[in-house]
């Protein structure tokens, strides 16, 4: 494990300001500005600095296009010629070649050059399609991340992690590809259903165990205000979290080493998600419910205290998530969590590797031995 | 169009030694060695600094397992656990996305991990193939080519340009993704067919007038030899033009500018094959034909003499190649060209961009009237 020196928080909460604030990702030549604010959509400032080409694409899904897609065409009118517009069918269940190929199919019938700008307008899954179908486009087109759920804005949209799903695995298909800049404008998270701001602060919560107490506190005083989406609570708590993750990124961009300590709770939750189906349980439902798993783990290894586990289940319990496993198999449901977390990523020659909670306010990634996982998910799993 | 110093070529034809040959890629912590000669399969130096990993993929096609699969096989067992082949469907109408996901199925069948090293067993389509696999499996997993063809082993297991077809556009999906290491067994050509052997040496030709006539003359005085597959004359047009590809590349990794000038012949030859039909012509007799078609576009803007004109359409028609286009139109023949040429990755906004000659071995990017090229695709047809 890394040392590592995280900088300190700015002034938390502070009065929104009309100018947005900037989370600056430092990856040398691929470096980049996340802005976040209020009214950004219609803030000339927020597309100050857009790549110059012919042709704009907005990558979107059916649901948002009637909702945002028309203010962020007019934003980008005065940058491009001509600005079109995808609308994607809705859901992680559509994360696939299917999908992604319907944005390959739409740049080549319009005739996108290698400087065509896509725009990824939604969440995780519309992120992380639009980035790899920019990566991929003629070999790699730019890219913008435009995020309107508080999980995109916090976590998925900043990093250059993209990908598709296959049958046999979430996110098997994919690269590492940064976006040109990040907006994230609060106002997109008023439509957010209370189900998807729910599971946006499960990634939220996940920085404080791994790499800042004092976070931790700010959102158990801050809950309340998080959940009624107050802007000036979401400001603070998507700023802080694009700092924790740019400071990490900044460090292993390719997930060499440090980067893995933000699959926090994605071991359990990769295996929920692929067990149940994707899209049955959200990402972050999944990874709230894999984060009590994982802090359950780092106790049964000696790492921290009971008392951490049980107030890290109440927050996240709070926050409106699952902190109880479901079952995956009647016969034998610790098997089978341990066959999908097999095939996850960070797993070597079989051997599943847990990012877990190496003392409050750290993490660590190691193994863990079978029979002591399957007491963990007996532990945290509905029984039959 | 930047000055450039092409590296002077060593000794042309010598002797075979039972070392390898070595020509670097140089590319910062992406450079890689480029190994040739004869008997490389069985040559414990040839594989001396593979990636370490638990297991291995042969990626290869249906014709080349049963002739080489084995041996490969053979060479790797010391160094991996378990080495697995996927044998793919042969032939450039299979470079799609649902032969690249037979690669994935098996990866993701095997419980590969991101350590699993990729080895493309085969011409261009499986370098390609397998290069693109590498890069979006996991994100980025290492991969080793071992071209099986001439047109392989000077032009496209080299410089880390992967991609797959799409029904518009060819490589149109794909990625910038180096290979670890770069194997050119000489033997493997030898159950190379003579059209194929053809089709290789447009690639070998293309290097002369972009960037070095003393090579033109060279393969001229050679080319009985390089027809008859001796291992000495083929081993040197081998070297010399990785050795050219590989200085343009070093400077050039992504196609920002000069890297362009190796797609010499590409954009006519592209709009033959697309409206041929990917698999009618081989790539590189069309490439052939779109070099005759280049090189009098280049002499309709005045750039270069007819007499060099006239000896490039000799030489290629001597190594076995088309020197007149196909009719892809019987109405419109040179607008079909043109339709089909604004496809091109090059173009920008619509226009297309040429690869010329810019005065004997020296090439520029640049675009012409569609007048001249009409003329041009007329002059170089076949008429109805």
């Amino acid at each position: 494990m890394q040392a590592f020196f995280l900088p300190a928080a700015t002034s938390a909460a502070a009065p929104l300001s009309a100018v947005p604030e900037q989370v600056q990702i430092s990856l040398g030549d691929r470096s980049y500005p996340i802005l976040i604010g209020t009214g950004l959509l219609g803030h000339a400032q927020a597309w100050a600095g857009l790549p110059q080409a012919a042709t704009a694409f907005i990558v979107t899904n059916t649901t948002l296009q009637p909702l945002y897609a028309e203010r962020l065409q007019a934003a980008l009118q005065p940058h491009y010629a001509a600005v079109f517009t995808v609308a994607l069918p809705d859901g992680e269940a559509h994360k696939n070649w299917q999908t992604l190929n319907l944005i390959f199919d739409a740049l080549l019938q319009q005739g996108s050059d290698r400087k065509t700008v896509l725009f990824a307008l939604g969440g995780g899954v519309v992120g992380d399609m639009t980035g790899f179908a920019a990566a991929s486009y003629m070999r790699g087109v730019p890219f913008v991340q435009v995020p309107t759920t508080l999980l995109a804005q916090v976590d998925s949209s900043v990093g250059g992690k993209t990908a598709i799903n296959h049958p046999l695995g979430k996110n098997m298909i994919g690269a590492f590809y940064q976006p040109h800049l990040v907006v994230c404008d609060l106002d997109l998270l008023k439509t957010l259903p209370r189900r998807e701001l729910s599971a946006g602060l499960a990634e939220v919560i996940k920085y404080g165990p791994i790499a800042d107490m004092a976070f931790l506190d700010w959102i158990e005083s801050n809950l309340d205000a998080l959940l009624a989406s107050e802007p000036a609570a979401l400001a603070h708590a998507v700023k802080r979290s694009c700092e924790i993750k740019a400071w990490v990124v900044g460090q292993d961009e390719r997930e060499g080493g440090l980067r893995a300590i933000l699959n926090f709770g994605h071991t359990f939750g990769h295996a929920i998600e692929a067990g149940m189906g994707y899209g049955a349980w959200l990402h972050g439902e999944a990874v709230g419910c894999g984060m009590v798993m994982a802090a359950r783990l780092s106790q049964r290894l000696g790492l921290i205290d009971e008392s951490l586990v049980l107030r890290l289940t109440r927050l996240i319990h709070h926050a409106g998530l699952p902190v109880q496993g479901p079952l995956l198999d009647e016969t034998d449901n610790a098997g089978r969590y341990l066959q999908l977390m097999r095939l996850d990523k960070k797993s070597e020659a079989g051997e599943i590797r847990f990012v877990v909670i190496d003392g409050p306010g750290r993490a660590a990634v190691r193994s863990a031995p079978d029979a002591l996982v399957r007491e963990v998910i007996d532990d945290c799993c509905l029984s039959v």
